[in-house]
């Protein structure tokens, strides 16, 4: 059943196709919108839903086809994508949790006690550190805690 | 060519067996040694080579098997384990690079130009931040910029 | 052979969108029909056959194409999908089976013997239970036990 | 790095085989404990860690190995293992998810908004409903709603 | 190189969706022709090449393309289709063979000696059977054996 | 948690290695039990639970170690095993599914409605038939129809 | 990077469909070319380019579309395609080197000592040898031994 | 079910390290037993039962464990191992599969129908030809043709 | 979110069918840009984006679609494509890394210390140099060591 | 059939051990041998056949146990493993074949002709390269150019 995801990846087509024929940077539309950046990236590319005054928005900025406008705002399917992650800059990441995935495992555990970092309740935010050795990517993950809670139904 | 995985993993297995029956929290070892939590877990684990000088301090400190010793400054393979991405603990992390993976390549190329996060020039924090909805995890990730540079070998 | 699927995926894209477009809830349409609310979204995104009447009246609600209407009594290929499994709402349910299966299995046949609990004979329904801590999210599955029965054939 | 999961399933094996041999039902380990019997079983096969006095308990009930009560309390990697999901008794619940899973996730979005069940904040259970066309089983999950919360962290 | 089985799939929607216009069953169609059922079937999805003469009989019959006659004559590809076997209806013959596999390997051997059932010499039926306790599906696989002969060939 | 696997191998290890050992035929041993020959090996190789009483005749007959009389006993996991799948003999059946699966499952619904055919409320039977062209391997399975019953349960 | 596959394709199925409405056998075509039968077949279906000449001859010969007559002379990808391994009369070659693929090293290895058969500069004839006990396949594989070399290129 | 190969693995090894031991070459194994060599290699590997009396005749050769002489007799499970195919001198065979198979197909339908080449009714052979331009590995698969026969039952 | 790669694809596709009409090698489109040849095929094909002035310089010597000269600059995705790697040509690079990847591990670590050769900063080149025996293909990657450095950002 | 794998990956790791032990560095043990460094890790660790007089003379420096020194002679599987093609150091070559890759096989066929690049008739060295910028891996890969010669058999 992918009956879904066609839709937001025409959407970002247009999106990006628009953007940059328009001379927008992302960091832009964010402003626009109020929105933090990743968050706004995020909705724009297909994993986040949009308000139907957000959609409209960037719709008008960006001369968006109706179509595009509104499937901005389609509650979307966040699925992994295997080829996606083979790219670079991507896969940077990914090799970063193979290296560091235990320990982040044994620290959460022992900080907060057993349970997860939350990726629904949470934010990301990318900033550039500027550094004499070269210039430094800084990315902050803010999480709740979210601890093994069989009682709390009761 | 397997063949050193197996002795790192024995390591990892004895020195936490033995954190566990002498009372050390990972914490402790890592002040033990002068150094960051997350380095120290992920090296103890097997993701890092030690120094002969940081191996036999924390052998001595947890009664490690000299094997032990001798492994936790073997040159390590860090591959990626299938199976442990699927710990819900860590697979938060992997989920969060399927919904924000694009967003971060788009952004760090907006920013930065072409090229990724270098995940070797790199290093990694756990913090607690406390919260009136819940204490939460805070991850950072500051790794230094590399631009696809062809002609940097002239 | 995959050459109904599309079909049925058609139909559900034609049913979304239309229900989004004349302001429907999924609920709404399960009461139209008069069924219950898994059984009617299921259906209608490609998971059972409908029958003629049943797909005639949702096809008049939603002005659905006659090739939809047609199409959602088709008998469906019921696939696993394996990229709508990563989806973070469909994958939560995932992990628990991971963590509970088995469990699930243990109990099952203490208390019934050696056997299965039917996907067939089986009904599933979800409700909202409203708590201090944040309303839940109940999921019910109610399915027939099924002893191995090697000699029912007599 | 699969350091632990060898001690957890060891510790898995002698629970098991000390049962059968004593002859307890997982439902008496779970009332000797005073805790609902899916915990209990996912807890002694390894999916969660228990208390040192838990542990104990059971080890005396049971005259389990030393070495099994401290693998008990170890903070477990709760990994999918796919071979365990094609056994018929758990596979039956992956198929439903893969015939409801698209309405779980509509239904879900539908009534509460784009989010979540968690499956961290949650219990599950498992009953014997009597019916006369054969004994049904009654899988009962109830987990927090988590809703996608950019701006939690402020 | 899949150049042909898309003509072998459309070939097979064709078919289907006249047969549903028209009101045929499948078991028409296989006395329309005078072949079993399950061939009849299995050709008409794409499994086996028809002749002339019955493509062009099933084609007047369901008033199919000329391309659709055209193609029910190609030799096909007998692919193995991954999603298609997770659909419930056929999953439980593969379940069958994870179940019974070895058994029929240890039989077969036993009874024949060192070789296999046919495949290719091999006829399948499906034949309902009345029961008390509910009907059942009667599948008859009818192939013969091969011994491994090494010197045949002399 | 792969807990009980290996419990089941080791038994069936002996089972065989004993049978050779000894000169009994799998026929033999399901005399012996008065048992069908395709249940008694699959449940010897490890696919169904015995009862204490069969397991002890047949722990008797084959001079087996208790370890495996008991083994014999435990509720396996009936797991699919992707390499046994490749063995030839196995393998012509799974070719088979890949052949005729669509065309069962088209005939089943035909005849049946919508639904599956049991592999829990199933019996599966192999006999040697006599043939000029050489002899053949005729596989019965003979199992309940189940049809999707949403209602059942009221 | 699957840019020149499709092209590949498209040119394959305008081959085969002039083919057979023309009546050519692929024997004949070879003859036409003056070629090995195995290497015309590969080359037209997209396994090896074309000269212009022989792409020219074939085009006029079928009446090939000009693109295809192009198409036949692009450099190919030859990549292994995992859904055609699975068709019977192809499985049948690949379940050959399950069986016989280490007793080929070993043979290869004593006889020509370390290195491989050549999948390059290599022929392969198909024929057809008449038996009382049916007639059978002969494939012969004829491949330059090549043996590993550091040194050569000195 | 993994039950026998591992007995199967033990084996060729055993035969393995006493021919190097004892200076035999497999040539001279396959004189010994008056059997092709490519037969005897892939029996004493594992992927034949040999007969007691060559059990026993190469056991004696070799001075092969009592066990291994068992263990020759097994009937085998002759599954694929994906990384045995990954060796060059094996997998230049599974290339030639991946470029030739389409016309191996192609080939084999319009010579001898619909059908298969056997790879029970089958055998294979390996011969050096010398060349001026460097001996050449020449491999002979000889099978019989099966065509698809559905009728041959009756 | 697939939303690039596309573009990209098709304009690779437009570039290497007006090459070909247009009668240019590769190596003549690396030297009208000035560029290294694999640079600036990895570019043409997908793998890098191009400034503004060298997409519309090759756009005017190939006379390019508009789009595609947009498409050039765009950032791309440089996934690993698992059905290219199959490719003989390409293949026989993997095959290399599988023989000597961790010879190349242990002699960087031994020359270098912890870390790796960049793939971003790093440039590749591939010369032909005669030789008696056959002309040789040779490859120079040449790439910064980075070694593992946690400390850089301090 | 993985019968020899693991005595080579023993001899590995007593040769990897022994070597740490004793104090020797991968390029002291090449030059022992009087042979290329990669040539010689690449033996040791499992990749290629030593002789008898190179396994001694290593045998005697290492003090290596006779079990190791008649391993080394053993004609290895050089079989790919997908673990450690994912360890950062091994994998940003397999990365840098992602993104070079179709360019290599461009260039190549453009140069030489319809062919390959041999992986046998090959060899691979790597050197430091001091640079302001940081110093630099260099790998060269040197190997003959295979055409694809169908007629070379004549």
């Amino acid at each position: 059943m992918t009956y879904n995801p066609a839709l937001r990846e025409r959407a970002a087509n247009d999106v990006d196709g628009q953007r940059i024929a328009k001379g927008y940077s992302w960091q832009q539309l964010a402003e626009h919108l109020g929105k933090p950046p990743v968050w706004t990236v995020a909705a724009l590319l297909g994993s986040h839903p949009m308000t139907a005054e957000d959609a409209e928005r960037i719709g008008a900025l960006l001369d968006l086809a109706p179509e595009t406008v509104r499937a901005l705002q389609r509650q979307p399917y966040r699925t992994a994508d295997a080829a996606i992650a083979t790219d670079p800059t991507v896969y940077r990441f990914h090799e970063l949790l193979a290296v560091y995935g235990p320990a982040f495992k044994a620290l959460i555990h022992e900080e907060f006690g057993d349970g997860i970092m939350s990726a629904i309740n949470c934010n990301v935010s990318i900033a550039r550190r500027a550094h004499p050795g070269g210039d430094r990517v800084v990315v902050t993950i803010d999480g709740k805690f979210l601890p093994y809670e069989w009682n709390a139904a009761e």
